[in-house]
């Protein structure tokens, strides 16, 4: 592992599953709507389905299907699918977008916000996710993440891993790629940004995907310049 | 004046002049260094034309001479012609760019922290600033600004008063214009955000120009949704 991180003056970090347990929020508020309106189901793959929309609408702007969209628009999407595959019906407009924005309030896995509140108090922290702004300043605020900066693909009209989504938060910043970590539990997502010339720190989350079939990165390959088993030894490899 | 902000959901604010005493902090900056150099000069006209740099640069974009600017580099470009003038030689280029960024060192006005704190526990707060992401960021480090959200007319590529850099800020938070309100002590500001539907918050900064010639606005005429003479009794009036 290489650790030339001198440089380095700001924190970007991919959010569902590195910073949220999105899949145990996610559950707990479709099993609590299924327990309201009398439905039994595997919430569990219903999470995995409705989280499957999200990869789905990405895919379908990679592949000059559809044009740029939201998270939020890509959840309803597939949230309007698995509620009426659920016979889940009878929840008003405002219910069911109230469900929807359960994406806003996703819970910060044990160590997030310990870890990047010590981060903080030496470099820059942000986002830089697929999800849309909105969605991660109502999650920040939820969750009481402390960003200094909400940096999301919105902002270059694209999703991670296109390069301009990295490049974007370099220059918004005014700093040099190399001066910008992009901090993941996704080796894919680090590996996109480590070709641009960003650093690169790895957390891993083994239970990101509980007992569904997609699997985690469970250790750091050698390409990757700080790993860590937690944020706050993260932290202390960061020198803060 | 007005007063229907039950909906209001997001704050978002004029930074220069609103937030943080621009004038002052760069009177002190260029001073210092003006003594460093052994260079006596009027260190008041020094900070009103260097500002001026900053309007001129944005007004040739709206006149379609040039093409969108940070304010860095619009920022760099008049202290090159200032520093010229003034005769004050012998900066290195890393000196000079460390100049140049005190325009991310302003110092907040004594109400700002904890008036935005308080906002904060109700609102989402934000910038809405024609300054760049990263002059905003570096700035907000620098003074202990608590923003949830760093929006900034470099999101639409275009400046304040354009209409699309206020409903840029609603359509990135995920809100309609009358659930954000434009904070600022400029009129001008209030009125162009206010034609969008966006509600407004006044407060004034009676010193911020000192003894330029540009004069403040003092005090808020009827358009204005909440006005106070503090941003404490503004967030006492927001219901805080």
């Amino acid at each position: 592992m290489s650790s030339d991180i001198s440089q380095v003056k700001a924190l970007v970090f991919d959010v569902f599953g590195t910073v949220v347990d999105w899949r145990s929020s996610i559950i707990r508020e479709i099993s609590a709507v299924g327990k309201q309106l009398g439905v039994d189901g595997d919430w569990e793959a219903f999470a995995d389905r409705w989280r499957g929309g999200y990869h789905d609408g990405m895919q379908s702007f990679r592949d000059g299907k559809r044009g740029w969209m939201t998270a939020d628009t890509m959840h309803r999407e597939r949230l309007d699918i698995l509620l009426s595959e659920y016979g889940m019906t009878g929840l008003s407009e405002d219910e069911t977008e109230h469900l929807n924005k359960a994406w806003h309030r996703l819970d910060p896995w044990p160590d997030s916000v310990a870890g990047l509140t010590r981060l903080k108090s030496r470099y820059i922290i942000g986002t830089l996710s697929n999800g849309n702004v909105g969605l991660l300043v109502n999650m920040a605020k939820y969750g009481g993440l402390p960003w200094d900066v909400v940096l999301a693909g919105e902002l270059a009209q694209s999703y991670k891993p296109d390069p301009k989504v990295y490049l974007s938060a370099a220059t918004l910043l005014g700093l040099e790629p190399g001066e910008v970590m992009m901090c993941a539990a996704h080796l894919h997502d680090l590996h996109a940004a480590a070709k641009l010339g960003l650093r690169t720190g790895f957390v891993a989350r083994p239970t990101e995907y509980g007992s569904g079939s997609r699997k985690p990165d469970l250790v750091a390959d050698d390409s990757i310049d700080v790993a860590a088993e937690t944020y706050d030894e993260f932290a202390t490899k960061m020198g803060v």
